[in-house]
């Protein structure tokens, strides 16, 4: 199946269509168009692997004849020097084709890996961890697919996919009961309600309301606990904000169902990976 | 001047279409049409600036109505609660394009934050700080507008605006100098040609064969000093390699011309940054 | 705000261009081209009028001096020979463009119609009406905005904003209970989760599973009424299956929560509108 | 041959992207990706099929590994229960392939059966039946293949492949004459010109102008008589108008040469198809 | 109106896209972004002008705020120095959009001045002189304008929008009458059918067949008189085949009715035209 | 390796789109659409053969059936009736890619032929040929390509490549030392910096600045000895305008590094080639 969506793929072809320009002219005026290399994608460092299917898209897309042969599959744990692929084929497609691809699989490697270690440190706990809409522009599908692979759930895709009832759409409809009767009137049953509350009068408003979802947006330790208690099972329960720099399993025994991460994908360290070319 | 050339204009379009999707369901079904909203940009951390020219564009796309106002200017230092720009207009519009603009807003902030503090750490050594191709898929344009913006240089755009002869390509045509002869004879001669070094022979080879930019790769603080002393003059000379994790200070005054570095692009902390609705 | 989302207005495009092709050869050789022309869209058939913004689209695409002044909204119902809109520009643009305006405008009022009459036909049932994702292909947004527009909610957009299991993901899962926990385990929790049923045996299984809405597919009134009594408010229930040659009332009665209609948007007569042109 | 036009081309991929949205959500939680299925697309009713190449071509951007085996061609009658076509392949492609794939067989097969029906009814006349620009938005090449499919014969494509003078265009030119005269100096020699007409005066002025089609608008059967008597072979005569409600065969014995009818397209009942899954 | 077709707006985009690239560097290094220039557009040589609206366009894109005014229209004669049109503005759009707007005018001054001259040869014989489908690839539009502005008249703008049966269809179907046969059969009959024809019997077999135009296929003087004294009026008459080295009055005087020209658009001097800056 | 970039394939997507409409009514009434065809292109004149590869692609998107084998490659001479290419495969495809396949074929053996005289005029000299950016809009990439083919090298291929600053820029900037030293501060280090001059001190002075390139506009044979002997090897030396005119022998005695040509691709006469069928 069509492994991208057509926003992703329109992104794929402008990454290779920025990094090669009107057309790699080091590579065309040294290497013969009949050249061919043997190489190895590599990881450099530790960590978990995502993005082999987009390396695969993108040199399918820059020569069909390079043959790109993953040894492990995306959400493995690779070590230093470990071989993530072998490539072969057409000389100028591979040195063409590599540093958009290592752009991609650097990147979304750096968000699995992110997300396992924080999966990692939650274990036993049962609780959810899942990402948000602050993901780097363009790469929204991508980045998801990277979370999701690192063991995390995905929280809306877009804001067609739920409603979630933030502080200003409170203030505008004048409260979270005018507000929840609004989205009720007028958006599609078959949608979820979520409403963003910052205190424990507005946990008790959510709840009468009759929300899907609470999430307690940058609330303490014993305040969360208050709302679970009070929530009591009515409606799941999403913890929020700034969770990057807290202790996730406190907030996880805390009794909320899901902790959601803006860091895993706004702030990303690259994993480091090579393509080594091991003959001509 | 049209701010952003055509590939830039698409990941915008691109970055609008994935978060709106279908449409904001919330803030349509819970906002009126005719409401309208004023708020700020608020910076809730220190940093540089960078990206506003992309919020006014995206409001511009979402609804020209929307007025956007910035209060200072890319590549200004922020402090916590500093305002950016002012906001108002049709509130569904603001609403719904607030995350993508932060998105977009937070990202290259980081960037030109990161950069402008690298460029601080070696102020006064004269040495120039370029980025590289290592860039986030379908940010180059903007990820590199970014490192100026922090007062960093831009090495190449992309594979057609420069020669640039690394390990593969010379292993491929036998030798730098062999490499640099068919290069000279089928690249244009408007471009210039570097040449990537592991060694004191390359160098001495590289400046033999008349390569205008010399790029030493990964060498130690003595090694470069020879190299700049050998190459006396002859042609630019390029520090790369790991860079970040380097002194750059040291490495500027083995007297190289410039250092490039990759982690300016591939692996950012996002600004924090938030839009604070102030009244309706 | 943007009134279209990026597909409608790529079929908006694709509309005028399939229409006027490499240009209007009768009018750009018989027309002068700076004529002016004063016209009205006027309805030839008693209806409810929708998709004025559509129209308004089209001739600032076509030409902007175009002035287009709808004189009713979207909605509204309307009589033979009343005036919709007036229209006054350059000739040429507005004789250009009337035919691919009025067949949007005829179509999506068509719908408007159809489910305003529907909608009238269940008044006091307290029944809700919804569509389906049986739309003509590339108008799927505009047609579930001509539902709404008469009065109708929408069902899911499309594939990726609700959890709908039917009768073959079902048997691919083994049981309704085994494919909730699929859905459970990998889908996000922010999103509802409907079962379609075909039997009291599968509502029983749906309830228990948990599902957060439950679609009768295809039954009579009296097995409604008993899925009705057991599910008992713990779901949403759906009632489908050919319900256009139905006594809605009577489906109504049963005490189902809302009924999806596919026949509002797969099986549409055009309204009668016209453009009249009263000078030049 | 590539089947489409690019237009449909584009137009098709727009439909499969607001149908699958941001990805089949149910599908891929539920189906293991490696799964397969069997299925047949069966009528539900009667009438005539068309669009077999555009499902083919929905799979095959969807998943080339699907195949989708036509048991029977376009343009054949079938009856309630006869097997459209076989489809086997991955079970995520075919799932969530139906929806988009019915939406078009059904739509384009009742144009077929309805212009077939129309056909049948003025079987033995020699009266040629004719469809009109009055399409839904998008899908002119798509319904005016299926009106051929049906029996029926195209008018003008577009405005770019005919010169039609309608009544506005000869009020701006002042009359028939002149206007005809613009049209010869102005228009390309390779194409007709025809001209609707009103009155037996217009009808007399249409042919000493030298018009190619003489179209008569809205005329009683006994003027269409006369008005063929007096253009007498120096013409093709088309008659218009509300024809959907007419006795065709009347109309065709005035000796008219061709009918065209505007309800052929834009107002059309969906044949009833579905897709049955056989087997996993 | 909107001056051009969507397939001229996507290459006046691609055009633009490929002059300016990623930027252009020179004028953003050295310009300050406030600057501002006027200037205008010179004629170095004489000739006919053609594209003042591609320019206008182009500025309109690159940047809305420059002013560019035409001094006179196109299809004017100018003579050295002549000035076409002022421009001013912000000097970095001005220098960046120099080179793209002096590309489209200046080849489009070419054909009209070509169009013109020839013309001018064959003024007061009434011959009609077309262009053809031998277009530089993405400017047919443009080019076939240009013909007109120069005083031609458009022959087919493509496959579509006229019958052409040619030598090859011709062997394909048997003969002229098989192949009439089927065109009538499939075709739209608001389509003119026009036949190439080598041979006075092919001329006749064209004439009985029923023609709307026949094409005399590179015949010598003699053959044209004898072909047209035959069809007598009962088809239009086109002469063809390596025109542009003829003595086109000497052609027309054998009573066809047009002369079709492919050196009209396939080989084209440009008109030498510059941008003069005057002042800053 | 993919043959073209992003712009060309969307140029050639165009010149199809263009030229094909919505179908080849001819082809698709008469010729059945099982029929096959042989045919050969030919030459009908002596030259040298570019853009094989296109039409090659072209073929695959019409008809991936359709067996396109050249004979010769691109940068061969050849003479009249001299067998380019065999095509083979549905008759119907073939027809209707005919035209717009020869459209590039003979544009870019025009340009390709006229660049391979040029260089065999200065055969024996040294010199280089170059192009430049007065293209056909959109033909950029393409037309380069048939100047490399024809012997000749590639000047910028757009405004990101290099720095090239004209008389304009030094207004602006006050003087070619000041203009220099912006280029020098802003523009990445990895451009070489090209300056136009147009008299002895404007070469003193571009030495003096440490200019890449000097580029003698204009200037007479004793004017260019004397820059050569000035510039003395410190840059690179390239001759332009009006260039087409002059002995570019004795041009290339000057000791001028090399030659650029606008008129290699702004006034390109087309290279007589056809399709000939041979067979059914």
């Amino acid at each position: 199946m069509r492994p991208f969506n057509f926003n992703t793929e329109k992104l794929i072809a402008i990454a290779i269509e920025e990094d090669i320009g009107t057309g790699d002219i080091t590579t065309n005026s040294i290497i013969p168009s009949d050249a061919t290399l043997t190489g190895q994608f590599i990881a450099r460092e530790e960590g978990m692997v995502c993005g082999l299917g987009v390396v695969k898209r993108i040199f399918e897309i820059i020569d069909p004849l390079v043959e790109f042969t993953p040894k492990i599959q995306d959400g493995m744990h690779v070590v230093p020097q470990q071989v993530l692929a072998d490539i072969c084929g057409p000389a100028r497609a591979i040195l063409t084709g590599e540093r958009v691809s290592l752009n991609f699989l650097q990147h979304l490697s750096g968000i699995a890996t992110k997300t396992a270690r924080i999966i990692e440190s939650v274990s036993g706990t049962g609780i959810r961890i899942l990402d948000t809409r602050k993901t780097i522009p363009g790469l929204r599908w991508l980045e998801k697919y990277a979370v999701r692979t690192g063991g995390g759930l995905n929280h809306r895709m877009n804001l067609s996919d739920g409603i979630m009832i933030k502080n200003n759409h409170i203030k505008a409809a004048g409260s979270i009961t005018l507000a929840m009767e609004q989205a009720r009137l007028n958006a599609p049953p078959t949608l979820k309600i979520e409403v963003e509350v910052e205190s424990m009068e507005q946990v008790q408003e959510a709840i009468n309301a009759g929300a899907d979802i609470i999430m307690l947006d940058n609330m303490d330790l014993v305040t969360m606990r208050q709302a679970v208690k009070k929530i009591n099972g009515r409606a799941l329960i999403e913890a929020s904000g700034n969770m990057i720099n807290k202790n996730l399993s406190d907030v996880a025994k805390t009794g909320v169902d899901m902790i959601s991460i803006g860091g895993l994908t706004h702030s990303v360290k690259a994993l480091d990976i090579s393509l080594r070319i091991s003959q001509q």
